[in-house]
């Protein structure tokens, strides 16, 4: 059991730092945690957030109460992270926006530059599809993605056949059929045959930056004779892996994929109620905010 | 998914009166939780349980601590329970022994008689088996128990196909065999097939009773020529439901049973990410502490 939990310790580490973050709040709702130097650089926007400092520092930052809809929010918001950008504060941009909200599906307050999100410690949201193929013998396979050395994030480890960040104005649904055509080359009719069956959950603190997740899970059984392609280049190569070299490789996933990847081993029967944890561990996949 | 959050409520009902209730002690530790009027019953076993009082009325129930043993306190408990059974205050005396444990497999501090479980608070565990066919269109139907009128509890509710408590002395994999046979006539060759799928858990408390319940959940996909019989004589009979017949009869469910059969609809995607409140559904189904 010690390698699951190891798994879920790395998606959740850091959060014994989360009391140095502040507040981050729209319309008085706290929608994210700011790390005080961030918000300093914030401070230089005074049209657009209000910094609120006590006599020992900082103590939270507010979105200027003069931006009154989402969409005077969102574009004050964005000039003012192009700026932090261009001064090399926001690396990796994207050119792709999630919304802030309270619940995923509640109205958005505003939405943001992907790449920022963990610098306002806003919640992010996920679809991950675990792929896999049911031998005649019964036994069952998932297929991995191996992403490319040239992505920013975790180049080179392994991922799942299918797995994207859930942008505005798109459903889960949507998301992964779009997905699974882009990064697996798995036909739409195929592709809807995808089927949710849970959410995991957690919390990031690295540096500056706080990554409050939720990832929808989906399950795709696929033919035997199915080969994906990928056609984004954002995956090097494919492979098919028996359920015990998955378990073996856990260490080698981008680690909130081996959160999906443990959440499937558990409902597919591959963990145990005989196993010692196996109640934590169940808990402990939704380690952060489930909401 | 309206009925679905009235499932989950319906399991943890009454949890505003959980401050009128006392800690139960052993070694220290809080192993359950005692309604004052059955800690008034206790106190007149002062060889057995130390109740503790302040100005204001009872403070918490304490195992006795010249009961060193495992065996000793599991004696002496069960010997006062009797009196109390004797007196009318323990109905549905079941001569079966639950573990009083912080957590699932850890090391019991004593067993207790079952019916006495809700007066104490104590943790209880339960296994509970979707048992399933997949028709030749991809339909799923589940297989439904109708309980027997003359059960104790829940006379002539709607049932899993399989669903027993957790004994001392049994492992769930165990457990689930033993329960098959007794309950459904499924034979130990494919009860083995049951697949572990994790969990839900609920805190339930009316009167003076406090459940606190963790159930381990199962499916078992059966052939489409299976046919379940009872053998002890707790079942009146079992029919076969298409998933939109189950949903609508929800309601009729026995209440924990209704919580499995929706983890069972999440997780084989009939309740979807779009619809509103999904991921707080998903948090409920563990309302209890699932540990």
């Amino acid at each position: 059991m010690e390698q699951y939990f190891r798994c879920v310790e790395e998606c959740n580490r850091g959060r014994e730092r989360s009391s140095e973050f502040l507040r981050f709040l729209v319309e008085g709702h706290t929608v994210g945690y700011i790390h005080p130097r961030f918000a300093a650089l914030l401070e230089k926007f005074p049209q657009v957030f209000t910094v609120a400092t006590t006599s020992t520092g900082y103590a939270s930052v507010e979105i200027h109460e003069r931006l009154e809809t989402p969409e005077q929010r969102t574009t004050a918001v964005d000039d003012a992270l192009r700026v932090l950008r261009r001064d090399g504060f926001v690396p990796g941009w994207r050119d792709e926006h999630y919304p802030v909200v309270l619940q995923f599906g509640s109205p958005a307050f505003f939405s943001l530059e992907r790449a920022a999100v963990p610098f306002f410690g806003t919640k992010a949201y996920g679809v991950h599809m675990n792929g896999y193929v049911t031998n005649y013998d019964g036994s069952k396979q998932l297929w991995v993605a191996k992403r490319s050395k040239s992505k920013q994030t975790y180049p080179g480890y392994l991922d799942h056949l299918v797995a994207g960040g859930q942008p505005v104005g798109l459903s889960c649904s949507e998301n992964i059929v779009k997905e699974c055509e882009e990064e697996a080359g798995i036909p739409k009719q195929l592709a809807e045959k995808a089927i949710p069956v849970g959410a995991v959950s957690y919390e990031t603190i690295y540096g500056e930056q706080c990554k409050r997740n939720v990832l929808f899970c989906y399950d795709l059984e696929l033919p035997l004779d199915f080969e994906p392609s990928n056609k984004d280049g954002e995956v090097e190569c494919f492979r098919l892996d028996s359920i015990p070299n998955v378990v073996q490789s856990l260490g080698n996933y981008k680690p909130n994929c081996a959160l999906v990847v443990v959440d499937f081993l558990f409902r597919h029967g591959y963990i145990r109620p005989e196993q010692q944890g196996y109640l934590n561990l169940v808990q402990k996949l939704k380690s952060g905010e489930c909401l």
